[in-house]
């Protein structure tokens, strides 16, 4: 919660919920990544956040964008970035996206099986290609399955065979699981990176990226460790693995970018319980699981939340959103400490709410708008 | 999948994923509800499938309609139902919306504790209400959590101070799932809705309603009951614990009524397998958990699937979708059967779609549009 967001909301009346960004603490946020990881070129992940405003000021600090689609590379080139600085990094492509990227100039495809690798060398041929490899993602609170990469042998076939193509056989990618609290979760597959390399050199194929993906945590209510520790653990296993051949180095942050960047202000709609001697308090905002707070299926985010009443006594709370859906309800198996106090009709504060939040917000369900988006 | 929509889809070219609905199997299904249970008003809720042309038909068909929020009200009245023939049903409400509401002269509001009702006695004064009771919904395919209605006991008190504030102590309503696959799950709210009766007739409350909810299921991959077996076995039950005293009944059927109207066109963007010794086939399409099939949350409803190869050799696929997060994934711990010469750049049908798919759907999330939908 930054004081120009708190500004923001004040001279404002509440109608629906919406996040408002301080794009103060998006360019800070950009210039900690660049301080701590100064080798690393920063790539931010737009589906975090798709903003204008926020591509606008990245692509003005220099910031490169991955781009999970044909209209996100769009996007990042009407805010201002070239398409040398774009990687269209879905490994699921439409073939015919693959040539209109090509078209706008975009160079540099992720990629994770066979057939990817064919659409891009017909579609995009010379082009640079990452080879993603499968991570176990172990530790992160918002765990990846096996969706995304291929085995280490199977990069290292690939690779050749992206060789063959006729395309430039770049480097590797990874992805540890998004919100990874752990900065040593990186070395494994540093480690992996470093023997394809020297595996791949000894077949006359000179590789030279590693894509070290996002992970970065936002702040939500548990304490992360800061970024500068998560660069120093990076570049202390980097050195390990490549010795003095370090190659160069990207990271794709979205979270990490802009997830405390963001509040959402949310109108308490209803407070309630379920029979006169069961004391658990039901709380109904409007705002839930269908409006942008998707990252609270499972429970997996929590995000801290403020009242006019903090500093009162605190109770367990089940927090629910305002959809005619049962399963629209965000903390239940384990309840939220809200203040005794709180009332119908006044508004909390949902903060680290930045990152995977508008763009989450279902289309109109119950016939409720999806989530504004307000830059200050 | 039916003709009418073969017919559409064969003179259009697939461009993104697309939603067709044939409004003659609409119209089938809601006379098929009339037929099977005669003597009960059908409130279409809403929030399945808001499609003007839906909402039109059913409107003119005579349907009344169970809305979740103002917008659904007004979306009703825009296609031609009057105020009379809408209940305002979500037991979650802004009082604006409330006093909106009773401005376009809706007077029948469903509530589930003492807040709720307070905010209709003040701002819709003198309407009907109706109490929603807790109902376990066991056995159901996408079960009902604890989010809506209250106990029996809190139920009965919250009747009469309705009455004491001058509303009209209308009826109760209970929701036994969605997707409900047995009939006989009416039967023990419904003894539950009978004891409500009896004593609140003691204390001089004659409650009129009883709302049966929705529950009725779509056609997916198990074979479900028919309507009439529904309402056989709900008839059966209102005899037996009203006796000759049966009252006006409701039911607000969603997926029942719009789900197996509608099929989904999907492209085949990839086919991987993610290491040359490990045969297991994922399947990428352009749809996916964040494009309008939320509901494979957990593998929880399984949809029929046609290729155009139905009838080759199957084999076991893990179903995925087009986006760039992990959780996007339909179909892996039980994987789904697909024919094995299916290949990428095909289009499948994915069947009984029609209802909570195009407003579930992200708001651009990845870059992608909504979810299309196409009434024929």
């Amino acid at each position: 919660m930054t004081d120009r967001i708190r500004d923001y909301l004040a001279r404002t009346a509440h109608d629906a919920p919406c996040l408002v960004m301080d794009l103060d603490r998006v360019r800070e946020n950009y210039e900690t990544f660049a301080r701590a990881m100064p080798d690393t070129r920063v790539f931010y992940a737009i589906k975090a956040n798709p903003a204008p405003e926020i591509l606008a000021l990245l692509a003005d600090l220099g910031s490169c964008f991955d781009a999970a689609s044909l209209r996100e590379i769009e996007m990042a080139m009407q805010a201002g970035a070239t398409a040398d600085r774009i990687s269209f990094s879905n490994t699921i492509k439409r073939e015919r996206d693959i040539a209109t990227a090509y078209r706008l100039g975009v160079r540099q495809y992720a990629f994770d099986c066979d057939a990817e690798l064919e659409k891009i060398a017909r579609s995009a041929p010379g082009s640079r290609v990452v080879c993603r490899l499968l991570c176990d993602g172990n530790g992160a609170d918002w765990p990846l399955s096996k969706k995304f990469g291929c085995s280490a042998e199977m990069a290292a076939r690939l690779m050749e065979r992206a060789h063959a193509l006729g395309l430039v056989a770049h480097g590797l990618a990874f992805h540890v699981g998004s919100q990874q609290p752990n900065p040593m979760m990186w070395d494994g597959a540093l480690e992996t990176c470093a023997e394809l390399f020297r595996k791949l050199g000894e077949r006359g194929i000179e590789m030279n990226l590693v894509n070290l993906g996002g992970g970065f945590p936002a702040r939500y209510l548990r304490d992360v460790p800061e970024v500068d520790t998560y660069g120093q653990a990076i570049n202390g296993s980097l050195k390990r693995h490549f010795g003095n051949r370090i190659p160069q180095t990207i990271i794709e942050p979205g979270r990490g970018m802009v997830g405390d960047a963001g509040a959402i202000r949310s109108e308490i709609l209803l407070i309630s319980q379920k029979d006169d001697n069961d004391p658990t308090r039901w709380v109904y905002l409007d705002i839930g699981k269908f409006g942008g707070l998707a990252e609270t299926i499972d429970e997996a985010i929590r995000y801290p939340i403020r009242t006019d009443h903090d500093g009162d006594d605190l109770m367990p709370t089940i927090l629910a959103g305002p959809t005619c859906d049962s399963v629209d309800v965000m903390y239940e198996k384990d309840p939220y400490l809200l203040p005794v106090s709180i009332e119908i009709g006044e508004t909390v504060l949902i903060e680290s709410t930045g990152a995977y939040t508008s763009t989450y917000a279902a289309n109109g369900f119950n016939g409720f708008d999806p989530l504004k988006c307000v830059c200050v």
